[in-house]
């Protein structure tokens, strides 16, 4: 895989999209991104369901991870909710906290319209080289 | 809260609708759930994005951990990748491992058409007695 | 590293002996061990201290990974406690439940003397070819 | 359970003071711990065994989610491991992410004696109220 390999992973990825995901800033070892909360985006009591946190998570991870173009694939994520979301705004931030050669980890902080966080996600990812 | 809102939490769900999630069987404790992979679940290299994945997890569990009634928050959620699903169809199974009077812990294994193990969840569930 | 190294990780691991590790059986893909309760695994509220139970887990996953002979290193580790063991024995059974070239993933039961079981493991490892 | 309870869970940790560990400052939502490296820390292949990373940084945890007196029983841990430490002291500094009236959720990184990050560990606690 190549330089493209990596981009279009994020670029051109499908389910980012139809959730109405947007990076707002992609730099390697970090990225920021955000999502307005829509009515497809609840749960059957008005919450914003967790799988759209995730996503959210997972795709800014994504996106800051794979920013040097070495295409890297998630091995494994851990979310942790801390409270429902308040107002209409999500973002998520994505930080290296540590590489290898192989391995990477992240941590992603969600924060709500009123910057109180509302979850932590943590991922490994491995680089396919 | 009553029955009815572990009832509404999973019925009314409107992104397990948005993206086309179907529970084939529900009782307490255990679940089944699958989702037909279209386009727009796909990631940019053509394989089902981890967000899908773990939204299909995470609804089997709810839907699982509330079919008793009780109003069950996921307090956390762990989520391993195996290998690229193959096919169209992936079914998720839920299970509880166990559960106390506030707690519960679930497992979720994904399968691809070729009932190949494609991801294993695990998630924590707090009841709102 | 070759077979040898696989097996000095596990027959040779201080720690392991220092706590009171027994490993009872171990094949390729899995392993059973058993820690016998002392006064030094207890915190300060008399239970099984956590630290004493992920180690228990842990290297009953290593046994397990490790016993093809290849090195298998620890990438991250899960564990959720379920109740505090009765009795003076606990017992720990590690299952692969997928493995590829580079990455396995196993699943670690810890069951107490009643049979009950008081935590679930789950590790992801590295293969090192 | 009173602030004793509390206080009593990390000061008579017999599990923590089997394996060495020393608290060095502790207060609401923070603490510092050290491990001098002993051989009886290795695993066979003389890296610090996963199990005494994970009990320095879990007893961390739990000294600064205890230190207000409200006894706070470990729900979850997870941890990643990035590379083996090197030199013979490791430090663990705990802090609060998150906490409700039930629930918190704190992150663990431990440092070698270079202070490069080994390891992150992340736990949910659950307050006995």
């Amino acid at each position: 895989m190549n330089k493209n390999a990596g981009d279009n992973l994020i670029a051109k990825d499908r389910f980012a999209e139809y959730i109405g995901l947007e990076l707002v800033h992609v730099q390697s070892g970090y990225a920021l991104a955000r999502m307005e909360i829509k009515d497809y985006h609840l749960n059957g009591v008005n919450v914003v369901q967790g799988g759209a946190l995730f996503t959210l998570a997972d795709y800014t991870f994504a996106a800051a991870a794979n920013a040097d173009g070495i295409v890297t694939l998630s091995i494994d994520a851990h979310i942790s909710y801390f409270k429902p979301p308040q107002g209409r705004l999500l973002t998520a931030e994505a930080r290296e906290i540590s590489a290898g050669r192989r391995l990477c980890h992240y941590q992603v902080d969600i924060f709500d319209e009123n910057r109180e966080q509302v979850a932590r996600f943590t991922a490994t990812g491995y680089k396919k080289r």
